[in-house]
């Protein structure tokens, strides 16, 4: 049976997550019924990364074994149909060995954060970036996030359900920076753990507002606790926007 | 009862449009309701134009006559406080002269229309770009949205409903850009005929399909007939994105 790696797009709000649940529709279940429709058996589909309820996806990759043998773009639209209405869209269906992974081959994840920095709520990104009211220092927050570059025990930015063995990362990518109201925090690491990314955004906000300096960062950083660190930015800023492999 | 100036942007994918309507939920009952609410009495509000249903906008303008008098930034947070969970906001509020009427003081209205342009159904911007999945040369449909230009009788381009007194419309700008799958037209004039703006893009369409040239578009225009040209893009990706005084 060939082996397509699939890259997908989408929107976070209408599902549980990646990953399948017993209470709400996920991404994973949406894609292995339409991959079942298509190939009239069940079919099992791996991701490279379990994005939380809310997350969105420019980039996922994921893989899945079809006991047909199609071309890339024939799978792509045909899933596409199957997918119909749902706001997943597989932007492209390849053919790889049979040795490629989607999660254990991956080398590289990357993540897009969107805080919306204006007085005004948001209207149409309601739900695809965090609203934050109060004016923040882009450059002060670029400045800092320096201080997490690297390789570091993050248990401050760790989510207490956290399955990874280690608590240890290396950050190759903290950027970030202002796009008139926008400010876009990109991450960029071999792989982060659960809730790595939203933990950070929601510590470097503190540095944003003025109450925290680069000091400050590194001391809770150090601190190696969660308590250490400031609130969880919401799911809805977050975007998986791309896999390295 | 001091005038205000409302500056507005909202998602139309959850209303019936600008207008008050029978058979749901309006823009301008959104905010009348939520200025009633601000004010303990019955608010009209007033805007530039009146938005389908479905179509967005990024810089709508209304006015409202308020009586209390409060500064401009009180009116705007105040509003979008009682506006939530809608997606509608306020961006800004001003106190403007009795003179000024959002719709009779408006000399220029500005729209952008979003083509999504790519093989892969939208997931992100579903209901936010019309998804054309067909190769479209931008670069032709730019060239030939000249023919369009200036003062021009817009029966092609008119739906069978609209209540203007007169056709004639002066089209001060059409312009079509790619921006990576993105292909946005921009159309700018004092005022539109209804459906103006989704008609001329349906029918640009063609041209960007190869299927017309620019000299089919002539003779569509010269036509001063609907049937002549091309459909109606769909509302979802219109935004009214500003208005001019």
């Amino acid at each position: 049976m060939p082996r397509y790696k699939l890259t997908l797009e989408y929107d976070g709000t209408a599902f549980v997550g990646w990953q399948r649940q017993n209470n709400g529709f996920s991404v994973q279940q949406a894609l292995e019924e339409a991959a079942g429709r298509l190939c009239q058996r069940p079919i099992a589909v791996h991701a490279a990364g379990r994005t939380d309820s809310g997350v969105h996806a420019l980039g996922q990759v994921a893989h899945a074994d079809l006991p047909r043998d199609l071309p890339g773009d024939k799978v792509r639209d045909a899933l596409n149909a199957h997918l119909r209405p749902l706001p997943v869209a597989v932007l492209s269906a390849e053919e790889v060995p049979p040795s490629f992974h989607a999660r254990f081959s991956a080398v590289e994840r990357r993540y897009l954060y969107r805080i919306s920095n204006r007085r005004a709520p948001l209207a149409l990104d309601l739900d695809r970036a965090w609203w934050v009211p109060g004016a923040l220092d882009a450059e002060a927050m670029a400045e800092a996030a320096r201080v997490l570059l690297g390789r570091h025990d993050f248990s401050t930015f760790r989510a207490a359900e956290c399955q990874a063995a280690s608590p240890l990362r290396t950050l190759d990518e903290l950027s970030v920076g202002r796009l008139g109201e926008d400010i876009h925090v990109v991450a960029r690491a071999r792989s982060f753990l659960h809730h790595q990314v939203r933990n950070m955004v929601g510590t470097l906000r503190r540095v944003g507002e003025g109450k925290w300096t680069a000091a400050d960062l590194r001391r809770a950083l150090e601190a190696r606790d969660r308590s250490a660190g400031g609130q969880t930015a919401p799911a809805c800023g977050l975007y998986l926007t791309g896999v390295g492999y």
